[in-house]
Parts: C-alpha cells; structure tokens; sequence
C-alpha cells in the first residue's frame, strides 16, 4: 500500500511529502459535475456505491495519496433531528436557541441513522484495494454548533456567539452532546475502515482566543482523546488560527491542519515543534495561477515543511470548484517531483 | 477640549482609555435611521451638512471620545474613474484586470473632485466646538484594489489574489496609483481638520503574511510615512491580522487596532511594545450580551489595556446594526466608570 500518507501522519521518514487536497471530490472535476447531473448533493452522500466513486475519482485523476470519505459534516445532524435542505448553503428546519431544544436533540447509534455513511466507508476499503489510505471525518462541536444554533449559514455568527455570552449553560449542553454524538459518529467510521480521521473546526477562527478556549477546544479535546484508543492518526484543522495556536499546541493530534495564511515553519515555532503539519498553499493560486507560479509555490511549501515534523501537502482550504483540473494535477505533480 | 483620545494615541498619559466604536454613526441609531429614510446611503455621504450631522449624533447620544467622519471608503474610487452603485454592498461599473485598465485610472485633486468630504470635515471642526477630535480615514491600498479587481464583495478574493499571482507587475502598479490618490485623499483630510487618521485595511487578513508583506505592508506604510510630517496620529487597522503582527511591527503608525480575537497583551508583546492598541471588544458582545456580560468584558479589556504603552477602547471590527442603543450606552459608560 502506498502508507506514504500514514507514515507522515506519524512523523516517519518518507521519501517526499504525501499530497491530498480538501474537496478533492468535488466540482472541479469533470467526472464528478457528470454523475451530480443524475442526481442531487444530498442523493449523493447517501448513496453509498455512488459516494464511494466519487471519492475515488480524484485518485485515478490526480494521483493523490490519500482518499477522503465524500460526504457532508452535516450528515450526522439530521438523526439528532433536524431536517436539512441545501439552499445552496445548508439551511436547518429549526435552530437550537433554548436548553429545551438541546433537551430535544437526540444521540442516536449512527450505524443505524446513518448507515449509508458506513456502506460507503467498508465499500471503499474494498474498492481502493490499498492504493491509497482512506480518510474519515467530521466537524469539530463548535462548528457544528455554529449551524445548529444559527439554523443557516453567517456572516457574523451572532446567535449562537450570543448563545455563549448570554446563555453559557445552554452552550455547554449543546456542545456535550455534540461531543459524544460526533465521538460515536467517528468511531463508527473507524470501526468500518477508516485509516484516519479529520476533525474540521471551520469556524473557530471567528472566536477570540479566550471564547476558543472555553467554548471549542475541550469539546474537539475530548473526542481526539477518546479516538486515541483506536490508533489511527487523528488531523485537527481550524481555519484562520494564528490567534490560536497557544491553545492548539494542547490539541492532542497527530495532525495539525493550517491554511494559506502563515509559513509552515512558523507554524512549526509557535505550536512547539510538536505536530506533523498539513498544508498550506493558497487555493487561490491554485485556481488562478500560472503552472509556473503553482509549481513555485507548491515548492515553497514543501521546503518549509523539510524542516518539520511531519509534513503532508494539501491546500490551506478546499479547492475551489472553478479550478481549472489541469492546475490540480499540476499541482499534485510537483509535489510528486519534490524529493524531500 | 477633550484630548484623551489623541493623548492616547501618543502614549500619553490618560485618566482612563478613550473610547469611540467602529460604525459609530451607523444603523443601530435611530437618529441615523431617520436621516437615512429621507435619503439613500450616497447621498448621504455627498451631502456634507448632513454628513457632519450623523457624524455627530453618537458623540451626543454615547458620549464617546472622538468623531469619525461619516463617510465611505470606496468615495475616492469614483474620482478615479469608476461608477459605483450600492446593492447593498458595492458594485463598480467595471472592474481593473488588465495593463491599460490601470493606465485609464485617474488621479484628480480630490478638493476639486470629491469636495463634499472636506466640506463635511470644515464643518464638523466647526460643529465639534472642540468638545472632541475628528478623525479622518481611507481604506488601505490593498483593500481599495480588491474593490477595484473584483468589481464588487468577495469571497474568495480570488479575482484581485489571481492578478497578483499571474501579472504582479499589474497588480503593483494598481496598488502604485492607489497609493499616489490615498495620499492625496488622506493630506487633504488633514489640510480640512482632520485631527488623526486611520487607515482601514479591512481584507488584508485574507492575504498569506508572504503576499501580505510584498503587496499590502509597502503601500499601507508608504502613505502612514507620507501622513508623518502632518503631525496628527496615524491608525493602522487590519482585521484578521494574528499572523501578520511580525509585518505590521514596523508599519510605522503611531496606533495598531486589533480586532476582538487576540488578548491586547498578547498583541503588544507580538508587536514588540511598539505602539499605542486600539481595540477590542466582540462586536457581538456588544450586540447579544446582557449589560452585565457587556461591562463584565469591557473590564476585562480595560485591564488588558493598562500594560500597553496607550490604550483607545473600540470594538474588534464595525458596531453591528441589530445592536440595541441600549448596549452601546451601557459600554460607553462602563468605560468611562473604568479609572485607568
């Protein structure tokens, strides 16, 4: 198997970085708009057999070392009992604003909620054959919390960042039972196959460090801990987190994720050299630049990551879906020519 | 007069820190509300008694302990050969992406073509009677160009990041004549009675400290160093900017604003002592938190405050229109209780 991918999530030698990209199933490839033309994004993630073939497709594609599961972070909220439409950002038929509504959330066993989730997971396994590593995820408790308390997507978050200041209590409870359903949730996605695990916390940059602190990370904390048992390499990535970074030096991954915005090896510095890095190149440069210049940067990046830990190449945020296909394979390319 | 604001700004010593708010003379003031009934947000802005009027309703009504002038900070784009409508957020007639797009950019004597800004700030130096200072602003160079490359609001910024990847030395030269107008724009602020600046770079935090340091730094620094000799203090305010610090250490402001996500201390001691903070209170703190909660944590950024070499109390970015009076009143006044 190629275990390039693994093996960098452990901080072991490898002969060049392993590369995946976030959102590598997704839009930009001309594959994956021809079967979302039979058929709906929400179709999709729970259609197993057709799940498990778009996560390929970037494999075959693009010769990434690792796969990621396709689906959405929000599967796992539907059986907590809420019905979601996609609009086109996901909008909830109701939001949490009262204890009462955290009351009324259920914790459900998601292998029999969500079992298309797990189907697509164990039909990978076999399909990928270990070509690649398979990767599994889910969002970190206060991110999901964000669009439960907010019913849609924000600007400012002002709900439920008002939910923290004004009802604490109420937050906390929303939050614990986040925690333990996403920790089923996730085990169950280890238990099926998964070789690893991703924790996005998308939206904890949007707090001060402070607010992050008490409100984000012992929640996503818990569940890396109690993932640690099952010996798959666990990544935790929190978009714009330069402010918190003295927080997430205590994160308890293998894996720390960081988007475009700060040099690796500072990165590096400031979480105490005690992570495998993934990341980092702008998507942006990805989707406008010229092969030269994505090639450049890409290798910017890989010299900052000699120096680390672990490094493991990827964008600092997902693709974007208007990304041309031949600057990902570009991309991936280069990475592939970097001798590390 | 009341000089507690520009004492502060100095590093001079004060009774207790200043405060004014971002977007104070905004939609969360029925006052403003009303005007804005019997006018469109342009006009507003092109009508200097009315402009100076607005400017002035939340001195009256919070007490805070400066006046900004009511004004936008895509007014000098329209001189320099843009037609912008609001819808709501800004769009632009067309959009700069080429060479010849940046040679058909004019710079004008803003005196001669955006009159009514300096009008305003004539009158308002007269209206104030001196019971508090004005301060003047421009939106940093960087910032200014993303309007002008992606010809409206953005999410990705992949437009205006696209023309600095593959044609930096059009990006540059955009960012040159952006320069050359703001200077222009921010002296005859000043000539008028403007008495500080700040200059907003609202979307550099969107940039890598790479391309901040090569296509944002140099210019927002080039006008701060032009604006020294006028004697008044200089503000610099990126949003989002934890991982651009080590950069804005030497942009030679006399005033760094920090938006609500790190610890003011945390942010002296990164910027090496240097400069007098601004900031930084949540925004949404103020829009959903109790009294008690709103006090309880202007204290705590009080506090934050007192090691710093000066100290002006804001908000972490713009007062959010849903915010109650009610709430603004409460801070001004939690601030004002604060013996420094």
């Amino acid at each position: 198997m190629n275990d390039r991918f693994l093996r960098a999530c452990r901080g072991e030698k490898v002969d060049r970085p392993p590369i995946w990209i976030m959102r590598q199933a997704g839009r930009y490839l001309p594959e994956y708009r021809a079967i979302r033309k039979e058929m709906d994004f929400v179709t999709l993630c729970k259609t197993p057999e057709k799940a498990a073939e778009v996560t390929i497709q970037p494999i075959d594609r693009l010769g990434v070392d690792a796969a990621i599961l396709f689906s959405d972070i929000l599967v796992p909220v539907e059986p907590m009992g809420f019905k979601i439409s996609f609009n086109p950002g996901p909008v909830l038929d109701h939001a949490v604003r009262t204890m009462q509504d955290v009351d009324n959330i259920r914790i459900t066993e998601p292998e029999e909620t969500v079992p298309y989730v797990y189907e697509a997971i164990r039909i990978l396994r076999r399909e990928l054959e270990g070509r690649v590593p398979l990767i599994g995820f889910a969002a970190a408790p206060f991110t999901l919390a964000t669009y439960m308390v907010e019913g849609q997507g924000s600007k400012n978050f002002s709900k439920v960042k008002g939910l923290m200041f004004s009802e604490p209590a109420t937050a906390h409870a929303l939050l614990e039972k986040i925690t333990v359903a996403t920790e089923k949730y996730l085990m169950g996605q280890i238990k099926a196959g998964a070789q690893a695990v991703q924790l996005f916390d998308s939206w904890a940059g949007l707090l001060s460090a402070e607010d992050f602190r008490e409100f984000a990370m012992p929640y996503a904390r818990r569940i890396l801990d109690t993932l640690q048992d099952a010996g798959v390499p666990r990544i935790y990535f929190a978009l714009n987190n330069a402010h918190l970074l003295e927080e997430i030096k205590d994160c308890g991954a293998e894996v720390v994720g960081m988007d475009w915005r700060m040099d690796l090896a500072e990165a590096n510095r400031r979480l105490g050299g005690r992570y495998a890095l993934q990341g980092n190149l702008d998507p942006t440069v990805l989707l406008s630049g010229s092969p030269d210049t994505i090639r450049e940067r890409a290798l910017k990046v890989v010299a900052a990551g000699r120096g680390l830990p672990g490094h493991i190449f990827n964008l600092g945020h997902g693709i974007l879906p208007e990304t041309p296909v031949e600057h990902a394979q570009a991309l991936v390319q280069a990475v592939q020519e970097a001798v590390r």
